[in-house]
C-alpha cells in the first residue's frame, strides 16, 4: 500500500507515545530445564543489567524504562537508593517490580495458595517488601505472576486456595493503596507450567475475576506466551480492555508451549492483530493513538540470541507491527464490515500488515537522532564483543 | 476399595438427587460436514423423541425430562399444548427451551451480533417467542448457544458486537422475568465452530462477564466438549460454582474438537473429576450430596451409535462415575491435603474413582423396580429393531 | 527489502513454473455441521464449475487445471466426453481425480477398512471407476482422502485394517499402472474428522509407510489443515520431500481443526515456510525454481466468502507467498546458519517475507496481459452479480 | 466384572513377563525451569541411585534393571567395574544406557546436527564411550534422546540435520553391532522442548525413518508425554509394532505438554488403550501374553512427590493397568467388532478397564512373596524418613 502523509503523521504520533518495557532477567543467563547456555556478555549484575537496557534505549528509543526482578535485582542486602542511582546514570526508569513466588523452598506446594501457613506468610512478607521498594524507586505497577497451582488430581482444594489468594490479593491491594498511590496490580495469568494440573490463576476469567474482587487498581496482565493452543489472543485482549481491566503485556512468541522466543518470531501476523484490537479501541473512543494506559512490557527468555541482540530486534519488530496496525484505514474498514464485505474487510487489515513500513520508521528515528536500523548500528558497535570480553561470563 | 454401609447410604441418596435432561436432538439423524449416516429407528417426529425419552427414563429411572429445540420441536405451526400432552402420555417433563439462532439464511453473519439489523431482529423475535414457549409449558431454563463469530481477522468489529450482545441478553433477562418468573437464562460458550476466527462468547470468562451483566438469573453453562486442547474443565467448573455463575451442562466426551461422542468414553476420569468438584463444593457448604442447583444436560451427536443405545449408556455411565464420586473420603482427603501429603490425596482420589459400583447402581435400581442393567435390558427388549421396522428411517 | 533486477528473474522465471490447481467443490455451495448458507452464484453442474474455473484462470494465469470429484461431477449417469469437452471449451485441463469413499449409506464404519466387505467392494469398484475416468481425461493423479476410521476405543481392530487398506492400496498402484502409466497416487492423512477416535491414516508417517507399500508412484499428499495445533508443517514437508515421497498439497488454513479457510489468512507467515523449503530444496539440488514435481492444489470450503473471490484470492495469495519464499538470499542464509548467527539468518527470512512483491507481481501479469490486480478486476467486472442473478442458486 | 480361573491364569501369566525398568536419574532431584525442590531422601551418587532401586524392586518384583545415564552415572572418572559390583550387590541389571547430547555447552546448536563440526565429533565420541560402557555393563539397549533442533526459523537447513542425523545414527548402529552385539538402538522423538521451532527427529514417522536407514536394530522409542495434544498415542503404537519397528517406551503421563508426571496420574484409560493395542497384537499373532519384546521403562521427574514412592506407585499402576487390558475378552471384542457392533465392543474394552484387579495383584505378589500392598509397605517401613536423615539432601 501506498502511505499517506496523513497516514504517515498518525502512525509518528502513535509511535511517539508508544513504549517498550524491558526486562532486566532478559539480560542476563536463561535456560530450559535441560541446561543452560552461556553466554560471555550476559549481564552479571543488577547494574549490568541496567547498563545493557540503557543501550537499548539509546539505540531505540522506545525502551525507556526496566522490569525489575526483586530477588535478583533487589536482593535482602541491596541498597535501593544506589539502584536508583545506577538506574539514573544509565539513563532508564525503574519498571514494574516483580516479586518472586517461586524460587524459596518453602514455595513447594505453593505461595499465597499453600496449604502451609508459613509459605503464605512469606509471599505476603516479600509483598510487602516488593510495594516498599515500588513506592521508593517511582515505578508505576507490581506485576505478580504466581507458579501456584498442582500438579496431581486430589492434591489440593481449588476451593481453599481460591479463597486464600482472594484474601492475598485484597491485602495487597490495600496495601498498595495506603503507601503506593497509584500503582497498579497487574496479574498475571497462565494455563500451565510449573504446575502441570491445575494453575491457580489458569486464565484471563480467573484474572479477572481475582482483580474485580481485590480492587480497583487491579488489571489484568497478558503474556502473550500463556495461553493454549488456538486460543484467540487478540479476542483476549478486546475483552478485558472493553471491560477497563486490561493492565498490559508481557510480550514474547511461541509455537507450542511457553516458549518465551522473541516477538513476532513465530506469528507475526497475530501480533499485528494484538496491536489493531487496540488501536480500534483508541479509534472507536476517539483517544489518541497509542493512548490507552496499557504497560507493554517485553518477556522473553533468550537462550540461544545474543541478549541484546534479541532485545533490540524485539524493540524494533515490536514498533514494525505496531506502526502497521496503525495503517488500517479504520474508516475502510467499518463501511466493509457494515456491509457484510469479508473480503474487503480483510483485505484492508492485511494491506496494512504488509505495508512497507521501513521508510517510516527510519523517518521517525531520524527525528530523534537515533540510527535508523538499531540492529545493524548495534552489530557495527562491536558493544557485544567488548562486553564479552569484560564480563567473560562463563 | 470397600464400600461400608455409611457410604453406600449416602452414595444412593446422592444418586436419588441426580437427574440428567436427555436431548431431543439425540434421538433423530444427525452427522458431520461430510454427511448423515440414516438410522431406520431414528426419531422423525417431536413426539417419537418424547417418546424414545419416555423408554429411556423407564429403564433408567435418572432422566425424567427433556430439553426442546424451537425449531425442530415447536415449529410455527405445532401446537404447544398438544406437545405438552405428547409429554405427559410419555411421561416426560420438557426441560430446557434451546433457541436456534444459527440455521436462517438471514444468520450469515450472525444472529445478536450481525451486521445486518433483519438478522437481529429475527433473533430478538425468535427468543420472545422461545421464552413464552418455555413459560406455557414449565420448562426451568432458556439454554442459549450461538453460533455468532466471524470466520476471517477483521471481518467484524469485536468492539460492536460485544455491545450488541450484551443488549441482547439484558432484553431478553427482562423479559424472562417478566413472564416466566424463575426460569435460568444459560449461557454457553464454545472456542471455535461453526465459526473458526473468533467466537462471540468464546470461553467462561467471556460466558460469566455476559450473564453478570444480563442479571441474577443469567449463568454459565459448561458444554464439556467447548473446550481447546489442555483446558483443565474441572478447574473451569469449580471457578464459576463458587462465584454462584455455574449454571449446568452439556455433556459429552471428546478426543480432539467438539467430537459430541458419548459422555465418558473418551476420559472418564475426567468426567469424575468434575463430578468430583461439584461433590466437593457441596461438602464444603454442609449442603446434601446431589443437591447444588445444576442442570445435568446431555448433548450429544449419535452418529454411528444407535441412539437409543446411546443415551441409556450415557445416563448409566453419568449415574457410575457421579456415584464414584461420591465415595471420595472427603475427611481423608482433606487431611492429606493438609499435610501436603501427594501420593495420599491422589490415592483417596484414584480409590474411589476405580471402586466397582456396579453393585450400588443395581441396589439403587431394584429399589426403583428398575432393571438392574438397562443397556442390557434395552437389547433384550428388542425396543430398536421394532422401531426401525415400524419408522423405516431412511 | 530492495530487489534486484537478478531477484526479480529468478521470482519471475519461479512464478513461471508455479501452477495452482483449483477444486470443482470450491465452487459449489459448502456448509459446516450446522447448515449451509447459500451463495445465488455457486455452481450447480459440472459444466459451472468448469466455467468458474475457466474465470479464475483467465484474471490470475496461474490455474489452469480443476481438480473433479467423481460422485459430484462424474455422477454415473454423466458422459465423461462431454464433460472433456465442457474443459476444453472453458480452457481448463482436468486435474487430480478425487474418489468419494464417505457418501454412500455403507461407508458407515469406514471404505477399504470396514468390517464390512461390501462397503470394501463398493470402494474398489469406485476406485476402478475412478481410474477410468482418470486415464481417460488425461488428468496426472488419483487423490485419495478417506475418511476411515473410528469414534470409540476398542470399535474396530487397527491392525485388520491396516493389513486392509495396504490391500487395497496395492491394488489400486496395479490397476492404474496398467491402465492409467505415469499417474501418482497421492495419499492424504488427517488426524481426526469425521471420525473421532482414530482415523486409519492419521498422519504423514503413516501415509508415507501406506505409499512406500503402494509401489513407486504412492506419494504423501498434505493437507495444509490436517495437523493437530503446533505441528510443524515445513518440517513434515521438508522431510518427506527429501525421501522422494512428497506428492503434493491441500492448500487452506486454519486457526482451530480443519477449519478450510483461505490460504495464508491466519498465518501467512507459515505458508511462506512451507514455500521457503521447497525453494531450498530446489537451491540445494540445483534445480530451477518452482521445477519440483509437486501438485499444488487449493481445498477449501468458501462458506461466507463469495466463491470465485476466495478463489481469486487464493491464488494470489499463493503467488505472493510462493513470490517471497523465492526472494530469500539462500548464500545469506546458509553463510549465517554454518556460523550459527541466529538473527542474521532469522532476519535473512524475515527481509523476503516482508518485501513487497505487489510490483514484481504485477509485472508477472503485465507480461502475460493479466490484469494487475485480479481481485479488483473480478469485482469490477461485475461477474458474480450476473451469475447470482442467472443461477439464483437458493 | 467377574473375573474367571482362566482369565485369572492369563493375567497372572502375562504378569510374570512384565518387566519395568526405572530410570537412575528418577531417584535424585530434578526440577522444572523455575528451579528445584530438594528432597532430603534423593538419591546423590550412583551407587544411592542403585540402591533405591533395589528398593524398589524388592517391593514390587516387577522392576528388576535401572536405565542409567552416562554423563550422570558413569562420569570419565568413574571405574565402570565398581558399578558393576555395586549393581549385583543392590540386585539389580544395568538397562537402557541413555547418553547425554544436551549439557555440554558445546551442543548449543545441536549435537549431531550441529552446524558446529566439533560438536558433532563430541557427540560421537560420547556415543563411542557410551557403546563401551553398554557391552561391558550386559545393557540391552543404547537409548537415544536428542534435544537436537532449532528455535528460530530459517536458523538451520532442515535438510543439512537430517543428512548428517542419518549419517550418526548409521555409524553408531555398525559400531554397535561390532562391539555390542544384539543391543537395540533405541531412537526416540519429540515434537518440541527444549527446541521450540523445530525437532529434529519430531514424531514417530520421523524417528522409523532414520531407524529403517540405520539398520535392522534401530527402533522407534514412544515416550507418552512426547505428542502434541489429541493424538492417538495407542494408535503410534499399534503402528510401528506390526511394522516390526517399536523398541519400548519411556512412561509417564502428561495434560499439557511434557510434563513428566507419574504414569496413569492424568489418564489412565488411555494407558490402558496403550497395553490393550500390545496385547490385541499378541493375541493376533499367537504370542504368549506379555512376550513382545518391548522395553518398558519408566521416564517420569519426580519433582514434589517423593521419589520413592512415585517409583513404587508407578510399578503398581502400571502393572494393575497392563493387567486390565489382558482381561479383555478377545473374542467377544473380535465378534463385536466384525459386527460393527460399537457400543458392545467398546463395552467388553470399558469393562476390563473398570474390572477390580486388586485381587489378582495381591495374588500374584504373594506367591512371589512380596507384601500386597507395596506403597503401604513401603510407607509403613519408614524407609524414606532414614534415608533423608542419613543423605540430608538440602
Amino acid at each position: 500500500m501506498k502511505v499517506t502523509d496523513k497516514q504517515a503523521e498518525h502512525v509518528l504520533g502513535a509511535l511517539d507515545r508508544f513504549e517498550i518495557e524491558l526486562p532486566s532477567w532478559g539480560f542476563s543467563d536463561s535456560g530450559t530445564r535441560f541446561g543452560q547456555f552461556k553466554q560471555a556478555a550476559a549481564a552479571r549484575t543488577t547494574e549490568e543489567k541496567l547498563h545493557d537496557a540503557g543501550c537499548v534505549h539509546r539505540l531505540t528509543g522506545a525502551a525507556p524504562s526496566i522490569a525489575m526482578h526483586v530477588d535478583w535485582d533487589f536482593p535482602p542486602t541491596i541498597d535501593v537508593e544506589q539502584v536508583k542511582r545506577e538506574a539514573a546514570h544509565h539513563q532508564v526508569r525503574i519498571g514494574a517490580i516483580n516479586p518472586n513466588y517461586f524460587q524459596d523452598q518453602r514455595y513447594k506446594l505453593g505461595s499465597f495458595c499453600s496449604p502451609d501457613a508459613d509459605a503464605r506468610e512469606l509471599a505476603m512478607q516479600h509483598s510487602l517488601r516488593s510495594i516498599e521498594i515500588g513506592a521508593s524507586t517511582g515505578s508505576a505497577a507490581l506485576s505478580v505472576w504466581l507458579a501456584d497451582g498442582t500438579n496431581y488430581p486430589g492434591q489440593d482444594s481449588i476451593y481453599r486456595r481460591k479463597k486464600l489468594l482472594e484474601a492475598a490479593f485484597g491485602r495487597i491491594h490495600d496495601e498498595m493503596a495506603k503507601r503506593w498511590s497509584g500503582a497498579a496490580l497487574l496479574l498475571e495469568y497462565k494455563p500451565f507450567e510449573p504446575a502441570f494440573y491445575h494453575t491457580d490463576i489458569g486464565d484471563w476469567g480467573m484474572a479477572a475475576s481475582f482483580a474485580r474482587k481485590a480492587g480497583p487498581n487491579a488489571k489484568v496482565l497478558v503474556d502473550t506466551g500463556h495461553h493454549l493452543q488456538g486460543q484467540n489472543i487478540e479476542h483476549i485482549v478486546a475483552f478485558p480492555l472493553d471491560e477497563g481491566l486490561l493492565g498490559g503485556f508481557h510480550f514474547n512468541d511461541r509455537k507450542y508451549a511457553d516458549d518465551d522466543l522473541t516477538l513476532g518470531s513465530i506469528d507475526p501476523y497475530a501480533v499485528f492483530r494484538i496491536f489493531d484490537q487496540i488501536a480500534q479501541f483508541e479509534h472507536d473512543r476517539g483517544q489518541p493513538a497509542g493512548s490507552a494506559p496499557i504497560a507493554y512490557m517485553v518477556d522473553q527468555s533468550h537462550n540461544l540470541k545474543p541478549k541484546l541482540e534479541a532485545m533490540v530486534q524485539t524493540v524494533c519488530e515490536a514498533q514494525a507491527l505496531f506502526a502497521r496496525a496503525h495503517l488500517v484505514d479504520r474508516d475502510a474498514l467499518e463501511r466493509a464490515q457494515r456491509a457484510g464485505d469479508i473480503v474487503a474487510a480483510e483485505t484492508t487489515l492485511r494491506r496494512a500488515f504488509f505495508a512497507d513500513v521501513s521508510g517510516l520508521l527510519a523517518d521517525w528515528r531520524r527525528r530523534r537522532h537515533l540510527p535508523e536500523d538499531p540492529l545493524t548500528a548495534l552489530r557495527e558497535s562491536g558493544l557485544i564483543g567488548r562486553l564479552g570480553r569484560e564480563r567473560n561470563n562463563r
